[in-house]
């Protein structure tokens, strides 16, 4: 392996492999391997098939703890959206994982380096033996480092409804009763409009209306984003 | 929850919840809650959430160590197979879980207890609950149990191609050396026949034939394994 990466990895990322040979793996692609038939090398595709458990695992850990009232639909959209493809190729291209993969001559030329799912394998592929080399927890510590403050910031909480984005944002602080109250309805039953209010710790921080308490609900959430984020 | 399936768990599996109301919320079903609002329960959704990601970490690790040869392609449809509803639903009955789960009337009366995507869903879910409790090696060992022998004695082996169980199944007692040889071609170009012999070890333990070199190796391999299981 490249001894410029090696010290990046270390300086970076505190990571120093045992096995350097793991890592080696782990940035052989099969393109490579079938070019080059008389070293007898692995590809990386086996550690990316035990990589994508880690990450699921870790992800998984991660968002349960870190959203303790979040429902589990909501929960499942959030880590497939971190865990996708482009995701994990941006992740990759961050570390710059793809300056390192060792490809075949028609994959080069053909743009391999760049293409998203080879990237989002590579990254994978990476933890998989960063896992076998030191455990779960120091996989964590790496995606502590890269994937966890995205997911923090919001990157991927479009995935979120408007009521679990606001939750989230006003729990942050601490736990908060956030309580949604139907102040109105009017007209026949077929075409009946309601109107929400949101308050947090009975301060009115929103407003709403729709066709149905659910839409009037999130119409509420939506509009105290709003105003939270024009803070 | 029921001190009968307390024992039980204690005698059949060596685990004792340290938190027996991870325990209880993972017996929960969501119709259960809906039915005992005044309760304030949580249900199972999120630790199944969680309990997915586990499971699918620790079926890859073992599938990963146990079969060292075999290719990524495979490893991840075996997975597949293990960790879909059927097989969960069939394991979670296996350990009787079905007869402890909390449900709601409705869901009762319309055969819940048997419904497959529930009962898979109770499954990951304990395993959630016992992870969080126990953490990983405790979940493993559970796994050793109940679902590694199953994938040991083959039960999810059709998802592998015969010369993939082949090698698996030569390579249980040890390293040995596979080996497919071309021994006779045949006919005009466009329909050209292909007979080929695999040997374990430089002793013949298969003939096969077909119209490419991968089928007549395939043949071979599932002749010498109708041959091994007639031993």
């Amino acid at each position: 392996m490249d001894s410029q990466f090696l010290e990046k990895l270390q300086k970076n990322f505190n990571i120093v492999f045992h096995d350097v040979s793991l890592l080696d793996q782990a940035f052989t692609h099969s393109s490579y391997v079938n070019e080059h038939r008389q070293l007898q090398l692995s590809d990386n595709e086996r550690l990316e098939f035990l990589g994508d458990a880690v990450l699921e695992l870790l992800v998984s850990r991660f968002l349960y703890t870190q959203y303790p009232n979040v429902p589990e639909g909501t929960l499942t959209k959030l880590r497939a959206a971190i865990v996708k493809e482009d995701s994990l190729a941006a992740f990759a291209k961050e570390c710059h994982f793809d300056r390192y993969i060792a490809l075949g001559k028609g994959e080069e030329r053909s743009g391999g380096r760049e293409r998203v799912a080879l990237l989002c394998d590579l990254f994978e592929s990476f933890l998989g033996a960063l896992y076998l080399d030191q455990g779960l927890e120091k996989s964590e510590a790496f995606l502590e480092q890269v994937v966890y403050p995205k997911v923090l910031s919001g990157a991927f909480s479009h995935e979120m409804d408007y009521k679990t984005r606001l939750q989230e944002i006003l729990q942050r602080s601490g736990d908060r009763i956030i309580d949604y109250r139907l102040v109105k309805e009017e007209g026949p039953a077929h075409d009946r409009l309601f109107w929400t209010e949101v308050y947090c710790d009975d301060e009115l921080v929103g407003k709403g209306y729709g066709k149905s308490k659910k839409i009037a609900e999130q119409d509420a959430a939506a509009n105290a984003l709003v105003q939270l984020e024009d803070k």
